[in-house]
């Protein structure tokens, strides 16, 4: 168990670095963060930053050997960094979660694999094969690149089989996957955490609503989430298992007619659905994964109360003053500069008693 | 009102100031900490720290003029400090609060001026006047210095008339207050804030229990707190009027035998006993100050829990790994290396259902 005292490197200075910084500040740790980008939101809550590209191996090697844990906040670190600050520091979660997670085709499989369903897939790596995977899975269907998409981004929507082609096409003729639409009836996710020696929690699971492809609101628990709970945590374990995985991970789940759960998507960090917990819980997810990596036990991950968290993107920012004058609100801004369409400025979260 | 992205000076790097700093950022924030401590707990969740002596006006100055407005997290702050950086930035709360409170003769004449009771106590500058003191008060009765006590320190208890000259001698023969023991049944505080347009909210009351004079528990709502509520409210703003305060206050009062509060101390700060909040109430005391001194409107402060906060004192910081292994335990560390005895090291809450 690293003691309080110690130092956790952080790669990557967004908010969800931010937050982590502050629940490990709170447990008594100095924070270093390692990111590219000048006054970074992790940055300004952190005792040290290095600034310096994710290919500078030589920065990347001196920051992981000044600090006695190092972890990432988004699961496009390249992984010859990480590998690289894992030379120097523990690196929890390892490689492993996001050589997985980077590439939509390996995860699919790793999460087939595993036993746990997903919606129906193909690889697509031309126009031939888009055409092909079209006519395999039918339409309407979705075509993702592979690599680097988050927040609807990098995605084409198949609505007839003539499209495939310019689909692809508009997505750069990179490699791609194309996903069936699950028949889902709603979105939910699970975060759950995983301890240095196995320990595995997970918190109740959370009800999605996205708009143009972007998280707007969590509700939690999610209405009849007891039901769900027992195949969430098979699933959330299988998976983290199957990484070796130490920290906080999320796993968004479509929910079938029949009740069967889907996975959609696994997130290898803390995650925008689990932000409800910060407010609700004695342990927020971003503690729960500072205890992970430094080897404590897990928190406990029941609620003590419920939570309606909604996100503030964009504009919604220019409502912080109505928000603040809101009785039970907790607010929380990330301290981004320029509230740009689509970027997530901040999140509140309302509580209310647990049915 | 201060947007997001604003920049908060706060005079002095403890603890207080790191809880501070924490929920200035979580409103998006900048922090900018003024310490004379290298690597103070505050400076290491700041995004911005001077250290220099507080008699170093300069720095004081560039300090202050960096910053959009200055607070401070401890009463000892020098009043020269905090009048030269009021210079450069707002300076909230005013330096009436400073002035008042670093002087237990001050401040009660103050409160009783405010027509608000306080045990009963006589300024003491001479052997003399301790005994003519003793001899107005009776025994037993306290012997404080009348600036810069803390946790028990500065204070000799008298006994019998006779210990008087011994008492004032020990204490260094500086200026003193001899207080009457205030036949209380209990403790309580009550942690209120006001706004920059008068607006004042108080959480409600804990009862707080000591041992060697450092606070040991706080339990919040106190049992009963309901009855004393109005008065102490009606003590608090009266208070907060009188100095014109902006910001988060604590008064220290004494229940009496019939329900009577007396005033035992001031504390023109965020304090010790409202770190129950944190856990507990969707805006906690310190995003309550900070709220105030940015020109926002208060928080509401009902709790959405009941709350019990212990405070982690010198080795009691050795049992962190018990504490972090209970269910429900809100940990709170606040990254201090030497465990000293009488050191505040940390504190967790726990919380319950209210009732």
């Amino acid at each position: 168990m690293l003691k309080s005292g110690a130092r956790i490197g952080i790669l990557g200075g967004g908010q969800l670095g931010r937050m982590l910084a502050m629940d490990a500040a709170r447990l008594g740790f100095d924070v270093h963060i390692f990111t590219p980008e000048d006054n970074s939101p992790a940055a300004r809550v952190a005792a040290a930053c290095t600034v310096a590209p994710y290919d500078d191996l030589d920065a990347v090697a001196r920051f992981a050997a000044g600090v006695d844990v190092v972890t990432y906040e988004f699961e496009n670190v390249p992984v010859e960094t990480a590998r690289k600050a894992g030379e120097h520091a523990a690196l929890r979660p390892g490689v492993k979660a996001l050589e997985v997670c980077q590439d939509r085709v390996t995860e699919k499989r790793f999460v087939n694999e595993a036993g746990i369903e997903t919606t129906p897939w193909r690889a697509v790596s031309s126009a031939d094969e888009a055409e092909a995977a079209i006519e395999a899975l039918g339409t309407p269907a979705i075509l993702k690149t592979r690599r680097m998409g988050y927040d609807g981004k990098g995605q084409q929507v198949i609505r007839k089989p003539s499209d495939a082609v310019a689909a692809f096409e508009a997505l750069g003729g990179v490699a791609c996957i194309l996903e069936a639409f699950a028949p889902f009836t709603r979105e939910v996710s699970v975060v759950a955490a995983r301890s240095l020696d196995g320990q595995i929690e997970a918190y109740p699971l959370a009800e999605n609503h996205h708009e143009g492809g972007i998280l707007r609101t969590s509700i939690a628990p999610a209405p009849g989430a007891d039901v769900l709970a027992g195949e969430a945590l098979r699933i959330a374990s299988a998976i983290l298992e199957g990484l070796d995985y130490v920290g906080v991970l999320a796993v968004e789940l479509f929910v079938l007619d029949d009740g069967r759960l889907w996975v959609n998507e696994i997130a290898p960090r803390v995650h925008n659905t689990g932000h409800w917990t910060m407010d609700a819980c004695a342990v927020s997810q971003f503690e729960q994964h500072i205890r992970a990596i430094a080897g404590w036990p897990l928190g406990e991950p029941s609620p003590h109360s419920a939570a309606r968290m909604d996100n503030l993107i964009g504009d919604d920012v220019a409502r912080w003053q109505a928000l603040a004058s809101e009785p039970g609100v907790c607010l929380h801004l990330y301290g981004k500069g320029e509230a740009r369409e689509g970027r997530k400025m901040g999140h509140v979260n309302r509580l209310s008693p647990l049915s």
